[in-house]
């Protein structure tokens, strides 16, 4: 199973839909405080880095300016996103080159094949002023032909890895992940594996995009990572994680789901600190780095059925493909209801948030 | 109601899927017939209309080559159609530049906003040589940047109306098509409707196209036509359509459907004689002809539940968006029984076939 073409769309789990409590419109202060800050980001970085007589080089009458979203999801988010970044764009056009032909702009919308792209195409805005394409397959490889992009963008999709590192759930292996879900960070073995397994995913990313993206071209990274120093398990999602895990023993011993299968369960998700996100650019080699900041974001308290519902928005693909349909609902059940009794424990456990990195890069012109 | 966003796929009608007696793969040796000629006369044309200094002139390391098909509806038709033309654009490639960099193509789908994205991207085939891409919309307005397509292609979509012409269903209108679906050719007012509407359509397309393709570019159209000089009431589709038409009018009268909707309705269709479009084309001036090829195909004889599944598969959608969903049931339960009492007379009282016109053009350099 490869989580690239089966993980349940990363950015989705803040789009619970309608107005109700559970609902995105809800429940996304914190969401609409990050997208402030990253805009504010992207907007100063993108006019400061961006250079017009590269992107343009190639046009006469009109330059056209190509932006792809790697892991789209659906809308709005990506929607919103891709126009901050058109506001700048244009801005910095207008700015550096006087009497300038008109600006077009193409704009491709990626994500993997399983994703809805018939319902992001129809919630497309309806007077975008660009010209819109959907690229389907994994961003883990090559999607564009060579030095045809201008900007790519990714958002909260780079921390899934492109599958679980097999050593981690294989019971003959040091790095078996024996008793847990996730990278916690306390085994070391376990911690190499994910950690490689990372690398190995981001040079392949970056590697893919360096071929397609123009010399002088940039890239935005928003990416869910680790405090330096601070390993998952003393997090507050590393501990919820490790809470669900303890859930799917729970119900492996009472024989409610199979054993073997929550032996061979493990999240493909790695949260990386900014020293490691570094230097895996820097060894790659094609993108210098133009900024690198920590997003901190403190988590509101949350009702435990919107702690369930975000969860179940993430993961219920990747446990479907694992578990069998039938059994995630009941382990959904079982998780509400151990969660709404532990629900302190669980919550003020941890110490520690995560954060997200933003990374601006700019394609090295060979 | 806008036929472009509601029209059924007009290609998807040959894929009645699996391998029973009613399949595409069952039914579909008229079709290859079809395919195999259609390649031949694309392959020579391309290879000998296409000038590679034009296409790769703005890259240095690498040509990427932009193919689009507009109307693209489902597979395989489109991946197989845009396969045939890779191929001979990199024969053509080869043989004109020598030592040349590597060809890297990147391929647009195109159709409405209705369409089965979803379906189309999983269905690509899994080893295509291209970057692949959809790109949802009306092919009667703009779709791309200025200047960035090599070569446009498409196949029985431009047959389709925007829309049916406001005219032909305005009861106050001298060009009212009282008692007919279609533009048969006998009455002059509505066959004056009908052309103008297919001459601002193509013209439309051509503007489009025009600002999309760069000069020296190709566009190949595969389009339903007539002969010249015969009327789409002395054809077998025309005798058809009629035949389907007075089932309509009869539902009607005896009250299972509402005579105001068989009144306004009619089909978004026009075919045109060969002479009428090379008019287009030449007074709309952006590009010239270089192949206008009649393709004839004799229609074998088929049963009716194939006629109905194929009919059905082509309109149910635009049927359903008039009559409401329920009655479509009813029209083609009455239609199957009406066609099977008159087998012979629909189908042996049209002395003609209609047409495939092939069109290869140019665009010509500003």
């Amino acid at each position: 199973m490869e989580n690239g073409e089966t993980k349940t769309l990363p950015k989705s789990w803040a789009m619970v839909g309608g107005d109700g409590p559970r609902s995105y419109a809800q429940n996304s202060s914190y969401q609409r405080e990050v997208l402030v800050i990253v805009n504010e980001l992207m907007n100063e970085g993108i006019k400061e880095t961006l250079d017009f007589k590269i992107p343009c080089s190639d046009s006469s009458s009109t330059c056209t300016f190509r932006i792809a979203d790697f892991g789209c999801s659906g809308g709005p988010n990506t929607f919103l996103a891709m126009e901050k970044i058109m506001e700048a764009v244009e801005q910095k056009y207008h700015a550096q080159l006087q009497n300038s032909p008109p600006l077009e702009f193409q704009v491709f919308f990626n994500d993997v094949m399983a994703n809805d792209f018939n319902t992001l195409f129809k919630t497309l805005p309806s007077y975008q002023k660009y010209f819109a394409a959907g690229v389907p397959g994994t961003f883990y490889g090559r999607l564009f032909p060579k030095s045809t992009l201008h900007l790519a963008y990714s958002s909260y999709s780079l921390h899934w890895l492109s599958k679980v590192p097999q050593e981690v759930v294989d019971t003959k292996s040091p790095a078996w992940n024996k008793g847990s879900i996730q990278c916690s960070g306390t085994a070391k073995e376990v911690a190499k594996a994910y950690s490689a397994q990372f690398k190995t995913d981001m040079d392949n990313f970056l590697n893919a995009r360096a071929q397609e993206i123009i010399g002088g071209g940039l890239m935005v990274i928003i990416i869910a990572g680790l405090p330096d120093g601070i390993l998952m398990s003393q997090t507050v999602v590393g501990i919820f994680n490790d809470f669900f895990g303890s859930c799917l023993l729970d119900m492996a011993k009472s024989g409610v789901i199979s054993e073997e299968k929550v032996d061979t369960f493990n999240l493909p998700v790695y949260l990386s600190s900014a020293k490691e996100l570094e230097e895996i650019i820097k060894n790659n080699g094609h993108f210098c780095i133009e900024r690198l900041n920590r997003l901190d974001h403190p988590m509101m308290k949350m009702k435990v059925e919107f702690h369930i519902s975000l969860f179940r928005a993430l993961y219920q693909g990747l446990l479907g493909a694992h578990f069998g349909r039938d059994d995630v609902d009941k382990i959904f059940e079982y998780l509400a209801k151990k969660l709404a009794e532990n629900y302190d424990s669980v919550f003020n456990a941890g110490k520690h948030q995560h954060v997200e990195h933003f990374v601006l890069l700019k394609r090295i012109i060979n």
